[in-house]
């Protein structure tokens, strides 16, 4: 099959496009036919090897996907071929990506894609999907009619965060930077939107939002953690997932004095089961149209190593030229 | 009534002994003849002026008691004269409180003192064991057999948080200083006790329990959070309910990349029906005797405010002569 993979982690331009022998299905896995691959910071790290990890070689970058059952293994219950589905969690922890024209995928990693969903959307919605449901639902236990602050609700994760918030009939709050993502966020759900770069920001979120807010949740990779404690409302509850080398201050008093919770998790260490649960909420999103990943770019399989660049320059020089951060970047095998 | 109350925030010594009316009961109220009262830090924070609250003065002070229903209003469905009774959350929140020979109290406030069980035992269990309950059962979802690590293991939260941890077969870690609280946290059930003013503790504690622990209570009002999460555990939980003026360094990165959770609460504002099922967690222990509050000091209500003394070189200077930190001091109506 046609594959775009590296021999050991390395820049960019190391990701060469070949063929490599079709995956098998163990016991419980699919393989599937990929219409639709998504790139994630994640795959990033992984393949520059930022972040360190026994990777099977030659290895195939790539945690989302979406497209059709070709094969399945003797012990898989859920798929048959043709059936449309999605998933994430590729392409780490020992398993192989999904750049590639098939990937092969356990089970309890694969969901149904709704009727009328297209391959890009339910691909676009995957990592960031799931993610925000395990920090909104699960974590956070967000209810109808919270108050909600989505501080970065520009990028890939806030987009999804605001949309899936305001499907539950939160009041979101979203800060961000250019005109191009106000208005993304705006689309997505955000009733107010403030730009992080004026110092006034917290004053004004307080302001529009009396007692403060029920969730927050943070994408920075440089939290300010004094700002956003005192923002928290009573019984507030704080997700983070970003900020590897962060050390802010951490204010211990109004923290607990609220009764706040502060939830960290790293989406691919989720049990299968949670993730499950969170793509369901992903699916009802999808299917009722409350969810819309947005897609700023999508390249063939032969220009992987530039989806990979254009990846990079968001997420670690944040750019945003073109509003380019505000949509996820697809490869289509 | 005989009572011990103050006419406005200030010093120990502006507890005056006296008479006062004696309570009538409101519609869902009952008066309870007190038999023994406990002293917390929040009684001196309040009686002080520390935490400005607004009080019914003269304001008796005291949040724990035990004792024996004398009078029930016209709505109270859980109690008739005669039980014997304990609780908490009195003297807070424009209560009055419970260093007097009646107190009246909301019955959803009240728990019955099991079979075979002291007044003394119960008011010195009251707003330690709910606050114990409530950080490992209702915060940290402890389960049998996890790891737990108490920092500071020898005050009276510490101790009850040792005693319920073990009683749930949680294996117990606990740091203190002293060689008489070492003894006390043995006592508790830990398993291992190490000398926080010692550098070396943390190695020893991830050297006893690698991986980490799966919870972590933290009683210090200077948490070392760098160090503390550095010992959580994949899927961690650190609960922390002191230090206002704390600012210690976050570790953002190693928080979240382990699913950690971090939780802050303070007792007296947990809803009742939340209290009524971590009281029901100490009668649990109270019954089996896997509970058993330590008591430091019993004074009778005529010396209430040296028991308010006593209680204040505890809390604010860490006083641990005679290792009277650890246990409770009781005052006597």
């Amino acid at each position: 099959m046609k594959a775009a993979f590296i021999h050991e982690p390395g820049p960019a331009e190391s990701i060469v496009i070949g063929d490599l022998p079709d995956p098998r299905p163990g016991e419980r896995d699919i393989v599937v036919e990929v219409k639709a691959s998504s790139v994630n910071p994640i795959d990033i790290y992984i393949r520059s090897g930022m972040i360190p990890m026994d990777l099977p070689l030659p290895f195939i970058p790539g945690c989302d996907f979406a497209g059709i059952v070709r094969a399945v293994g003797p012990g898989v219950q859920s798929f048959a071929p043709g059936d449309k589905v999605w998933g994430s969690n590729q392409g780490l922890l020992g398993r192989q990506g999904t750049m590639a024209r098939l990937a092969c995928v356990h089970e309890h990693f694969a969901y149904p894609i709704p009727e009328g969903v297209s391959f890009e959307q339910a691909a676009a919605a995957s990592l960031v999907g799931i993610t925000a449901s395990i920090g909104l639902h699960q974590k956070a236990c967000l209810s109808s009619g919270e108050k909600v602050l989505v501080s970065g609700g520009g990028g890939a994760i806030g987009s999804m965060v605001i949309q899936m918030a305001a499907a539950e009939k939160a009041k979101v709050t979203a800060t961000t930077s250019s005109a191009e993502k106000m208005d993304r966020c705006r689309n997505d759900g955000a009733t107010t939107i403030l730009d992080y770069t004026k110092d006034e920001w917290a004053d004004q979120a307080l302001e529009k939002n009396p007692g403060g807010f029920d969730v927050i949740w943070e994408t920075s990779r440089t939290p300010d953690l004094s700002t956003l404690v005192g923002l928290l409302a009573e019984n507030g509850r704080m997700v983070i997932m970003a900020g590897r080398d962060a050390r802010p201050e951490f204010p211990i008093g109004p923290f607990y004095v609220k009764g706040c919770s502060l939830f960290g998790f790293a989406m691919f260490k989720i049990p299968p089961h949670r993730q499950a649960e969170a793509a369901s909420k992903v699916n009802e999103g999808l299917a009722s149209g409350a969810i819309r990943p947005g897609i700023a770019a999508t390249f063939p399989l032969d220009k992987a190593s530039e989806a990979h660049t254009l990846q990079e320059s968001i997420t670690l020089h944040r750019s945003s030229s073109g509003g380019i951060a505000s949509g996820k970047i697809l490869v289509i095998p």
